[in-house]
């Protein structure tokens, strides 16, 4: 930050979740997985992600547009992936797709 | 979560920043006061927040328009708070706006 993102409109996936408080290495192995994997997506952009202690997490990722968004949706692995998180992983999450109209930041010298 | 939002469309205010290790309490204050003042904006339908132990942290507010979000923004109290942040909180910020058109979720019964 400020992100060297292209200047919008873009897309965007919000991804909130609340995780169990179990299986903490499989997770965190696949977590790492899915990102390597979103990063080499045709159309990815980039991601900010944060969890706080109490296991609440927010997970923003970036897309140039709804097809590359589908596209991540349905591929295999991360298909693999989302059924392991309803399974074991996932008290709760939702979703929110969208586009990105206006984008400013700040950072300091 | 799942969440009790309206159905979209509706509008989103991604914010992820980087805090400063300084000024705990006087953040935690205004962070707070922040969230209740902006409950109470004509609009508001939610948020969500996390921030992580190395002080990364993302809040995703959600709106009934565009309107709403520039009403926020110019909230005589948030833009206090906006400039403290700048002077006082963050490292580096990111705010980015757009409209929220699909959403889902998953929740254990």
């Amino acid at each position: 930050m400020p992100n060297k993102f292209p200047a919008p409109p873009y897309y965007i996936v919000a991804f909130s979740s609340q995780r169990l408080d179990a299986d903490h290495l499989a997770y965190d192995a696949m977590s790492d997985a899915m990102v390597e994997l979103a990063q080499v997506q045709p159309g990815f952009i980039g991601f900010d992600s944060a969890r706080d202690a109490a296991g609440f997490g927010i997970t923003n990722s970036y897309w140039e547009s709804e097809d590359a968004i589908r596209a991540w949706k349905r591929n295999v692995d991360h298909l693999a992936a989302q059924r392991l998180g309803r399974l074991n992983w996932y008290e709760a999450y939702d979703v929110r797709i969208g586009r990105i109209d206006r984008a400013y930041g700040f950072g300091r010298k």
